[in-house]
């Protein structure tokens, strides 16, 4: 089965983001009204055969933990949805 | 009210995504196997002060449009959450 999965990679809390500072302050430059603060993080997505869904999820976690994230310093999120098979 | 704004920013799918094929290529180099393919975007996480959900996708969208992707080759998906007023 095909799968799609979307993973968010974001900074910890914890960690300052000097990017998603300066994003905020060229969008209060910009006018823009109400921005309390801007994070800015890694957005991934992957194609992939699975079994079923958790297996792909599983595998997207690994992925997550040897390549894609630096858990040390990020959080990451994974959404899967199947794919329509060609 | 108070709004956390999650956008995903994707290259459209007929611009090429070296950095995508790069991580593909490492993926498969430490062993996953059935990984069709990898597209890398950016998430970026707003939190804004609007009077209602419609008006802080509102200005997402004109954040997006004026400062955070490049529409020329980029797509944004946008996803409003109401936060808790503390």
């Amino acid at each position: 089965m095909h799968f799609h999965v979307a993973i968010e990679i974001t900074l910890r809390s914890s960690i300052l983001d000097p990017q998603g500072k300066a994003t905020s302050h060229a969008l209060e430059q910009l006018g823009f009204d109400g921005i309390d603060d801007v994070r800015i993080g890694k957005f991934v997505e992957l194609k992939l055969q699975a079994s079923d869904a958790d297996a792909a999820e599983a595998m997207a976690t690994k992925a997550c933990q040897k390549l894609l994230a630096n858990e040390v310093m990020e959080d990451f999120a994974i959404r899967v949805t199947e794919l329509e098979t060609a």
